[in-house]
């Protein structure tokens, strides 16, 4: 046993129903010694990027060996793939649907759940792969079970990838892409802030001029700014606003930054 | 003591305030080694039938010898009886108006609390015995103590019971209630999806003839579907939509169904 | 080692993000025993007051040496210091700003968290300290780190205070001051309910006589009531309702009230 190994949870079940705390209670029924964290449940109902960029942004900051149990799952009851994929720092639990595509550079192998030994039951839920799954093969898992007993392995070129456009660098202009609307509106974009570490830059939008800045309030409320954000990614916020409302921008489209 | 023991916790005490986090840390005075599970903190205000569900369906997901401390508790301040309640795979901790029903079958034998040598003080607030009585009794269950100290014993058909009539079933038809209405607006009922098993079926609702399915995504966005949910029990559903809403309907209402 | 001490984390990140999530990775890196409670992630956005209130309001109710890290944190990015404080029963680490003001009577000790040796890096990020200095602040402190060790003394006097004006006793009339609004409406004074045990009184408001009650139900629903919450402050409430609403008052608003 791995007392106290750490094992995320991260859906789109929400906190109304009782559906998280029963994929606590099967992980406890397996070893009652995991540390269960919640990443969140609230990604958007079935939004695969938003899922993508929560496991992407979080991983980095767990304990090596970290079982990250991710169930945002639009195909369940269909014939798409259950996967554990082992990584530099950890594993991710998920279904094939490229909700892990952010951190797979990093993955050097995959089984799919084939092996029902690891499930709750060999005759899972047509609709909670989470509980009947995802769960109790993250709670093995985390319990020190190898990834091969789990099921067979699969090709990592054939794992279902969820990625936007990369980006286009033409100095001093930089494309790229909104990857993420956070509950305050923030726009995060898929630019490395590390390409802009000690400049300045601008980003033109519906006429707007944005400025880079440091921080939010280094502008005036109600006013525009673009800044590298604590996840590392250059975003674009309004201090005290919301840039998605603002600026009516969402997921996938297009941003343009030039560098001062 | 005992190790790594799970406690959950039920109410209808939101998570904008720090109820919940000061009944967790009364916990964890008494023994810190307890693993605290939510299942919902998000119960309607006061909905006892929404509290019995869920305790009913989270029940059967924990570990052997889990506390689940629940207080939906309309009646605080007044002179309903506090309960702990032994079950065959566990224990419940909470004010005696119904919301333990559903799993009362498996109860073994249940105490008043009237011992307030387990409680947090002995004049607990007129508001808020969830910290002050329900918590501290769960740990101090949670960490061994005897179910018989922590009051006098009281007959288990005295308990007050909160059921929805029984179903009716004359073949082909099944009439039943409905329990409970998730956040996706989906009509739970309590007909048992294991007398359906194989079968297929349809209901009729302001006639509007609903179908059986497998899953949610058998029918098309907009349309309304019926299905044995991961619950276990027949639910109707809306593909992207609340059933609750397009149908108007809400708990204890009947459904009648009829098996093809 | 100090197995299973309690940190607490006190926010206002919402649970939308993985914000909450990230900085209890950052604990398990450190120390995965450490026994992390959540009071609550919804303070109103920059709430300093609300804040205050849950963190005075919290901190009788758990054990001994619990750590509380508590970032509302308006002035993230500025000068503004980050603390840690000793107090007689645990620790706050916070940044200073008057949120831990309800409970520094019982300061023994602060120091500027200077020491970067502690911190997740040495350079954090502009906008998340939470992450970066107080969550792995709060971890080593609950470790067992020595407080001197974690930067350099500050007198307790020069503490950023937020406190509201003292209650005005002038028998058989208290005036005190809304000090914060829960999620039901009510509003909670700063005037103690140890005044006015086993008294009753009236509170009037806009032309309309609020009595004295011990509970909730004691009055019809839609009427207004004081009582003395669960927390021990005096408070105004509506039954069923909400009273901040019915009586338009916010937070520093003065209240009168007299002991019949």
């Amino acid at each position: 046993m791995n007392p106290n190994k750490c094992i995320t949870l991260l859906t789109d079940f929400g906190d109304r129903d009782i559906y998280v705390g029963v994929m606590k209670g099967v992980i406890a029924q397996i070893n009652p010694l995991l540390n269960i964290v919640d990443l969140t449940h609230h990604i958007p109902p079935q939004n695969l990027l938003a899922a993508r960029f929560a496991l992407l942004n979080a991983y980095p900051y767990f304990p090596l060996g970290t079982v990250h149990v991710a169930v945002v799952d639009p195909g369940v009851g269909s014939s798409r793939r259950g996967l554990a994929i082992q990584l530099t720092d950890g594993y991710v639990v998920c279904p094939d649907n490229g909700l892990s595509s952010g951190i797979l550079d990093s993955a050097s192998a995959a089984v799919e759940l084939t092996n029902s030994q690891y499930w709750r039951v060999s005759n899972p839920s047509y609709t909670f792969h989470g509980r009947d799954i995802f769960a109790p093969v993250g709670a093995h898992l985390g319990t020190g079970v190898p990834l091969s007993r789990l099921g067979q392995r699969v090709d990592l070129d054939s794992l279902v990838r969820l990625d936007l456009p990369p980006i286009e660098v033409n100095q001093p202009h930089i494309i790229g892409s909104i990857q993420y609307i956070d509950h305050f509106g923030n726009l995060i974009t898929n630019i490395q802030g590390e390409l802009l570490s000690g400049k300045s830059w601008q980003i033109i939008i519906k006429n707007i001029e944005i400025r880079s800045a440091r921080t939010y309030s280094d502008v005036n409320t109600g006013q525009a700014v673009s800044l590298i954000g604590s996840h590392g990614w250059v975003e674009i916020a309004v201090n005290g606003g919301s840039a998605a409302q603002q600026f009516q921008l969402t997921e996938k489209d297009k941003v343009q930054l030039t560098i001062n």
